[in-house]
């Protein structure tokens, strides 16, 4: 069996785990379990699962320091991030448990029986139910709150679906840690294993989507891992829904009076939006479009400052850093001139110095549009607002767009480049920054093709909806229902006879 | 150009049309008109949106009779049965008016900024937002409310989407004369070309797909028609959901106390839903299990009664004719026992004769087990209840799943064939038979494959949400947010910092 492997990013410092790939024969044992453990989180009922959530949320909280320490080692990340990471997945944990005792997520609507134009119609009763085990692939960029511990499990297991994490090879340890703290969870619930579980290795994770148990999959990660796996779903005999969230550009467009009045302020909230984190987070804004003028050039000046002065990033992984110093490289030959870049020494782990690179607008190629994962933003110099249209609709469509502008400048004008980013993006910032994805009711984190694959979200209350299907009664005695569509039941909002009905606790 | 000819199904006669294929520079210009009519539709508002469907529905009414004698000419079906489906349409997109009027179908959420866990969190305002241009394959059984002012041109209208339709080729001058009923409509709200419109001929269909300006597609069809345009779709550069409706077998299990209470009622029952329409409808139930035992004979004996004096039923064409008479022998050479079918003079059309097959369960085989399209159904005879758990769990998931009872049958066995039922269906129907599928708030009508390819509904008030995608903004000026998110508005019930918050209209 072949033994799993963990890298320091900060020093390169490869050391061998107890944990090994995961077998078929392993594989079989981990699906039969989900398989089983499906009734018993749907037993649970929407409190008892939310109870479980804020057991996990706790027994997370409970192993902080040391699961802190092993994503430090394990990522190049740094503690105050990853503390702050951990706790984003105990709220989001807790805020999944909130979502449960509202209940409205299951969408009940009860039709009585009644005259209709079409004759007599049926007594019909609709909710939302779990789809089944599901299969999630954890990211390298977020060892908690994207990986076995974050937004995909949190909202499969309130949906009620048992989760394989298939653990990403960066933190393999992280991964492990993190399981225990859930399985610890589940246990001092009474629960069975196959609850959560981890494979482990890249054969194991195409043989998990293609396993007959497996009733859904969600992916944080490449265009090429989500063409691996698509390419593994397509060989089942039933297809099952892929929820994939791949890569985006982030376009933030800077207009002349917002350059003029805030251009100091807005360089630094460019600054550690585009540096935050190694740089590696997916909605890093890639190309910031800056007007060429004196207040634009006085913004990029203050830009080109604070890069210049700026510390090295440790990157995840060889393969990331790798990826950053080829495409930094390719952007400067399609054209991009570097405007900023700290000397760095890059010691023996994976440390990348960041990049600033500026083109004028008649210069921005698709190879320039296009992302970089890692420290690296392009400033684009654009001289009328009015070529900003034309050019935003050339940009990959996104996870985000933002724009900053300020009292002067034109509405007409801003209202055509909202609904441009509108069309090409799945969230718009107004004279902020993407990165820091609030965890609330109201967020929505995905956007057209290649941002996402899908028109579902992967952050806030609305992404546990990947993870259910609709299902109707009709004509069903009373005591064959679940609860939430029984008549006398008020405990959650329900959709009556077409008519809202709030619920009366 | 090659000219579209319709056949009429009672006689074979072949007709040719004034219609031809379309062709790639027509579908070129379809496609610009599409992308332009999303503007008006967008801007007309829910409210607007909502009197074009009425008008909509007001055209088809008013072109009643021409629609229904042109859709017998070309579908074999009864004036009866199409003269109810046009109201069903019409219902159906009225009822569409009702769930734009009341709004609650963009799910809108708003979270005001606020101090959270992880800092300072922004104002973020969700809700669901149209997807752009939407093809529609029309189906060849509806040729009303599965086809050009079916469902899925209803949802997509109303979620703000233009639509165009690949035209069923059974019923091209059906097409035709409803779509001309949907452009009056527009044009009488003084809308552009491009709301509607109607492309002819397989290539057609798939370069319609393959379109860069379609967003989505939806096909009521055969598995192989999905495979054709989920290909088409796999060769662009940005994939697009595709929402099919595929195979369905709608498993009848009658319990013994059923049985002998209203075996006669029950056969009434089964012999209507499977006959009727032709056996046409993806609902049709194609296995019923009823009991080896004296009751379940009679009932059994009062089907055969009723079948063998049925009269023939003309199918939808010749390709549906020569599949069921070819799938029926299949049957019966895989060890089906022919229990009745009436005599029938085919005559020069596509006519055939109902056919009721019988089997001891432990003669039930896949491929007795699979979808038979027209007016067959297996009755498999079991012995015991407690062997149907498991043979239920190898009949091909369906739309839709049924059980009738008797106060006398056990109540842990109903309830452990619910529970399978539930898991292989989309909706279960309790002591009813699942053709007739009323059109309202809480249907649902999808299961899992191959019954569907995804986890939407092609039926109901919730078929909407197909055609919308999710949308966020953070921060966003008052004067920028669609109305429906603005802080005053109370039209609509939403969600706001996380509890509902009902209309105030």
């Amino acid at each position: 069996m072949n033994v799993i492997t963990t890298v320091d990013p900060s020093n390169g410092r490869r050391r061998t785990t107890d944990l090994t790939e995961t077998d078929e024969t392993r594989l079989a044992v981990l699906a039969d379990e989900a398989s089983r453990a499906a009734q018993w989180l749907s037993g649970l009922g929407r409190p008892g699962r939310a109870d479980l959530l804020d057991a996990i949320a706790d027994a997370l909280e409970s192993r902080r320091a040391d699961l802190v320490a092993t994503a430090q080692s394990e990522t190049g990340l740094s503690h105050p991030r990853l503390d702050q990471e951990l706790t984003r997945s105990a709220v989001q944990l807790r805020m999944f448990g909130d979502v449960l005792r509202d209940g409205g997520y299951v969408e009940a609507a009860i039709d009585h029986a009644a005259d209709t134009p079409l004759g007599r119609g049926p007594d019909l009763r609709r909710m939302l139910v779990p789809l089944g085990p599901v299969a999630v692939f954890g990211a390298s960029n977020f060892p908690f709150a994207f990986s076995v511990v974050g937004g995909d499990t949190a909202a499969a297991l309130a949906a009620g679906c048992p989760v394989v994490v298939k653990a990403h090879p960066s933190h393999p340890l992280t991964s492990h840690g993190s399981g225990a703290a859930i399985e610890s969870a589940v246990r001092g619930m009474g629960g069975p294993g196959g609850v959560l579980a981890l494979v482990y290795g890249e054969q194991a994770g195409r043989a998990l989507v293609g396993h007959p148990v497996i009733r859904a999959a969600a992916l944080t990660g490449s265009l090429g891992a989500a063409r691996a796996i698509q390419a593994a779903i397509d060989e089942r005999a039933d297809p099952i829904p892929l929820y994939a969230e791949l890569s985006s550009v982030n376009p933030i467009v800077v207009l002349p009076a917002a350059a003029a009045t805030r251009g100091e302020q807005i360089a630094e909230g460019l600054f550690g939006s585009f540096t935050g984190s190694g740089g590696q987070l997916c909605t890093k804004p890639g190309l910031a479009f800056v007007p060429a003028d004196p207040a634009g050039d006085r913004l990029v000046e203050a830009l080109r400052e604070r890069v210049a002065s700026a510390g090295g990033a440790v990157l995840l992984n060889e393969r990331i850093r790798d990826a950053f110093v080829e495409r930094a490289a390719a952007f400067e030959r399609a054209g991009a001139r570097l405007a900023a870049q700290p000397e760095i020494d890059p010691g023996a782990g994976f440390t990348v110095a960041p990049v600033l690179l500026e083109v004028d607008l008649p210069g921005l190629t698709s190879e320039i549009a296009d992302e970089c994962f890692g420290p690296l933003m392009v400033v684009v110099r654009y001289r009328e607002v009015a070529e900003l249209d034309a050019v935003l609709a050339t940009v990959p469509p996104s996870l985000t767009g933002a724009i900053h502008s300020g009292p002067l400048d034109d509405a007409g004008q801003v209202r055509r480049l909202v609904d441009v980013l509108v069309e090409r993006s799945g969230r718009i910032v107004f004279d902020g920054y993407p990165t820091g994805v609030r965890v609330s009711w109201a967020q929505h984190h995905g956007g057209p093709w290649p941002s996402t694959n899908s028109v579902h979200t992967s952050v806030g209350a609305t992404s546990i909806r990947r993870f259910l299907r609709p299902f109707a009664w009709q004509d069903a005695p009373e005591w064959l229902l679940p609860e939430e569509l029984r008549d006398e039941f008020t405990g959650i909002a329900r959709r009556v006879d077409g008519r809202w009905e709030p619920a009366h606790p």
